[in-house]
C-alpha cells in the first residue's frame, strides 16, 4: 500500500500558552491534510496528488461526519516554519464509513529518520445531505481509496472498556 | 462517586461550515470544562465547585501534557445560546497521570432525560516544568480528586490495534 | 443613551504563546459578545437582557456581513477565570448598516473603577440571504436597537488617509 | 518601493457557519503573513523572501504587541485550495512601532487583475520581553524594513472620531 504524504503548514495561533503546538489544534491539522488528500479541488494544482473524488464542500450532496477519533501524542510538536508532513492512509473502507490513520511527522532527512509527534485515526460517516442519512460508498469512491488501504494504525491500549 | 459538573458557553465560532459545533472544537469545550473543574481559580468564585487544586497556568510550576485523547460524537451539536453540561470524573488516578473522563449533555430536564452528544476520555501527564520530566501526583492532589473517581467511560469497539 | 453589558467567558485556548489573550481572539469575544447582545435567542433565559430582534443565524433569512473593524489595545489581557465585561451601544443606525461600539474590561469594583483593555467598532451590513443584497434595517429592528444609540466610540487618530 | 508577496494557505476550518472565511479569521491570515514576512525564521528555507531580522518568538528577547487595528472587507472569500495572496509593506516605521499595510488578494491571472478582499493595517510596538517597556527599532532592523517602505494603506472613511 502506500501512503499519502500532505505538508501542512503551521500557523502561530496554533501554539498555546505552553508555546507548543495546542493537542486540540493539531486535531485541526489532521482535518486540514484529510481535506487535502480525500477530497476533490476543482480549482488547485493537483501536481503529483491523487485523484480525490469526495466533494463534501458547502453546498455538496455529501457531509462527513466525525464518528469517533483517537490521537495519541508522542512528542510536543514546537512552533517552526518549515511545514510538518502528515502521513494518511485508510484503515478501514466499510459500506458507509472511512477510518483514516494518520502519523504527523517530520519529513525525513538523509542523517536520521523522521520524528513522529502523533499517530491518530478518525472515523468518517459519509452522509446525504438532503436526507441526513447514511449513505453508501460509491463505487467511484472506492476506487479512488483502495490504493491506499493498509492495516489500522497501532495505539496504545487503552484502558476504556469496549460497549458490549 | 460523584461528577463533576461543568456548564460551558458555546461560541458562534465554533460553528463550521455544516453550521454544527466543529469535532475538533468539541476538544477545545473539553479542555475548558477540564481546566475550570481541576485546576486551581484563585480570582473566580468557586460556590460548590469541589476544590481543585491544580496550578497548571503559564509559568506554574506544573505542565499538563496530553499524552492521548479518544472522543466518540453521539449527534450533531447544533449552537444554541444555553451552555451544554460536561460532566467530568477521573476514570483512573496513576501515579504521574489522570484519566479525565467526559459526556457532553444537555441540562437534564423534568420531563425528559438528557440529550448525549459525546463521550471522551483525556490522559493527562503532569510535568516538572523546570526540569520537563513526569512529576508524581501529590498527595494533596490525589485526595482532592479521588472522591471523583468512577469507571472508566464506555467507548465503542475501536478497530486500532494495541500495541505490544 | 444606556449600553448593554454582556460578561463574556475566556477560554485557556484564547492565549497565545505570549501567554495572554491573542488580538485576534479578542475579535472573536467582540463577536461572542454582539451576537449574544444584538440576536434574537428562542432558547435561552433572557433575564434583563434586551430583547434583540436579529435572527441571523445559519438557514435564516438575514445574513450579518462585516463591512470594517477598528480596534485599539490599552492593556494586554491576561488570562483569568472571571469574565470580562464588554459593553456595547450603537454609534451609528444607518439605512442597511449599524455600527457597533464596544469597550471590553472589568466588571467595576467599590474600590477602583474598570480597567479598560480595549475599544472597538464594528459596522455590520445587513444581507437578504436570498438576493445577497444589502436590505433595510425594519421599523422593528430600529426600534429594538435605538435605546441603545450613542455617540461613536473615540479612538486614537489612525495614520491612514482616507479614501476619497 | 516594494511590496512583501506572501501565500497564505486558507484551512477548512476558517470558515464559519456562512460558508466564507470569517471575518476574526481574516485577522489570523494577516498575523500569518506577518510573521512570514517579517520574522527571522532560522530553519526554513528563505528562498527568495527578504531577509526579515525580527525575532519574537516564545522565549525571544522581544515581544510584539499589536495597538491598533484596522480592516476593511471588500468582498467574502469562499473556500478554496488555492492559497491567497497577501502583500504587505510598511506603512509608517516609527521609533518604537511600525505599521503594517495589507491587502489580501488573488494571484494575478493574465487575463484579469488581481480581485481584492481585503485592506488593513496593524500598529505593532516592540516591548522589550524583560522591562516589559517599549524598545526602539534596531539600526538593523530600520535597514531590513526600509524597502518595503510606502504610503499608508487607504481605507474607507470612519465615523470614529479621534481622540484629543
Amino acid at each position: 500500500m502506500s501512503r499519502l504524504r500532505v505538508p501542512v503548514q503551521l500557523r502561530w495561533a496554533d501554539m498555546d500558552a505552553y508555546g507548543h503546538v495546542n493537542n486540540v489544534q493539531m486535531l485541526q491539522l489532521l482535518e486540514e491534510a484529510r481535506i487535502e488528500a480525500f477530497w476533490s479541488h476543482p480549482d488547485a494544482a493537483e501536481g503529483e496528488r491523487p485523484t480525490a473524488v469526495l466533494d463534501a464542500g458547502p453546498g455538496a450532496a455529501t457531509t462527513t461526519l466525525v464518528a469517533r477519533q483517537e490521537i495519541e501524542y508522542l512528542r510536543p510538536l514546537a512552533y517552526r516554519r518549515a511545514p510538518v508532513v502528515i502521513e494518511l492512509w485508510v484503515g478501514h473502507l466499510g459500506g458507509a464509513s472511512i477510518d483514516v490513520c494518520y502519523e504527523v511527522r517530520d519529513a525525513a532527512t538523509p542523517t536520521s529518520g523522521p520524528v513522529v509527534y502523533a499517530r491518530a485515526c478518525t472515523t468518517l460517516v459519509l452522509v446525504d445531505t438532503t436526507t441526513g442519512s447514511p449513505r453508501r460508498i460509491s463505487d467511484a469512491e472506492r476506487a479512488a481509496w483502495s490504493p491506499y488501504e493498509g492495516e489500522m494504525v497501532t495505539l496504545r491500549r487503552r484502558r476504556t472498556p469496549d460497549a458490549g
